[in-house]
């Protein structure tokens, strides 16, 4: 659920998470991808892959814990000035089902952005091709990292 | 830090936990091993590889996420009866420093064990070669699957 | 953000929650109330009151919690069946801005409602009297505790 | 468990911490003490008491987080300079035990200071008379306000 309505305050805020997202390095190598970059509200999605799987057969906490962090970062920097970096402080992921499905879509939006300390939520969805569930849900706190050059 | 002094249920445990560690077909892929597996006290390692990181080069926090977990859930499976799984339910990792280094190592710990629902925390520490430094902690809930035939 | 459509198990799931509220003696020494009783969704509030302050004049941050950590608790617990009582086994909560108002209105909602574990999420609101301002925002994880007389 | 090694920056911390203990009201009004006060670790008692229970007559699990919270931030608080003040900025507390007994003992430590954010664990026992036993663990962001006059 987006609760998101914030302006951007750089006017380039979807080249810079793109361009961010993109040295990730970590990203490519789940096959994780930017969908979908609005102003505090970030979609992140990743194809089911055998080789990402915890015990039990079903996608590893981590790696939905990867796309929603990244969903729930980026959405931050989506509003914070241009010359800003993102970092995570700490999160809290609650696992509400079992990650089986095709593909997974995990949403980060906005709760409350600041000057120093953002407050956001997410998502994660699993698409099994025949519907969609709710899988996880996050807290999370993101830090302003001012003053970089990129 | 260990704060556990736990003795375990199933005789076999060590067995247990490293026949489902292997089964998690993420922990290869990311390259993480099982080093240490006592009652209530697990440790996971994971060397620095590049194709890991976030955008400024550093260990992806969902990456250092993904062995304090695992470190976590198998300390908790380690002191449950013989027929039991686990879940996590839920946890949150602050991070405390940028996850620089050569080497990550992941220890995870038993608070308090229940017969549904068992405590855990966890730290990861990364070793850069000269020093070894607190890169992030957790607080885990792990859920005991009853009546698995594993 | 109320985003429960859940159906209660108990027909007498409102009694049910605001007996075992009226039995929080705590809730009484902090002036709260219990406002709106709904299948999966409740709301509590509190006057503001001078003796329930933290260092820096506003509303403490423990009661603030206090209040949605009881929404959220008995939002769980009315989708629970009659025989049930409900447990809180941890709670995360941001501070979102100072607790400065009138009165302050908790609303908790159950996410992911579980046979042995529930999902909630809550969010406090602080009435000025010329508006209402998101003060803190909670996500918390429930136990179901079976076969209780009550 | 106190792992806190640290410096203070201010000679009078334990004034600066106990001065602004005094000014929590809600502290008197849940019957709270400051017992101890050493650098990046504080400990705050509190003696039970009928009317702060939850609905099974144990502590509510809101004083519990009372006092560890305070404990944490002041901690934080105590490794600061002298012209600063602390926020919480979240917490998370994993309930443990019920929370029966005389006498709760809430224990908070900085387990990583910083310039802007300081992380803190805390922990809650309760005294019965004849024995201890850990009731509460606490993972907690603190925030540091700088330029203030107090």
């Amino acid at each position: 659920m987006n609760t998101s309505q914030f302006l951007p305050k750089a006017p380039n805020y979807e080249e810079r998470v793109r361009d961010s997202f993109s040295r990730q390095r970590v990203m490519s190598t789940l096959g994780a991808s930017l969908d979908s970059v609005r102003p505090g509200s970030i979609e992140v999605s990743l194809p089911f892959r055998e080789d990402l799987v915890q015990q039990h057969g079903y996608l590893h906490a981590a790696v939905v814990t990867a796309i929603v962090d990244t969903a729930c970062g980026y959405a931050a920097l989506s509003l914070m000035p241009g010359d800003c970096e993102v970092l995570t402080v700490e999160y809290k992921v609650n696992l509400l089902a079992k990650a089986v499905g095709r593909r997974f879509i995990a949403h980060g939006w906005v709760v409350k952005p600041g000057k120093t300390i953002s407050v956001c939520s997410g998502e994660v969805r699993a698409d099994s091709g025949d519907g969609v569930k709710l899988v996880a849900s996050m807290m999370a706190t993101m830090f302003t990292v001012r003053g970089s050059a990129t």
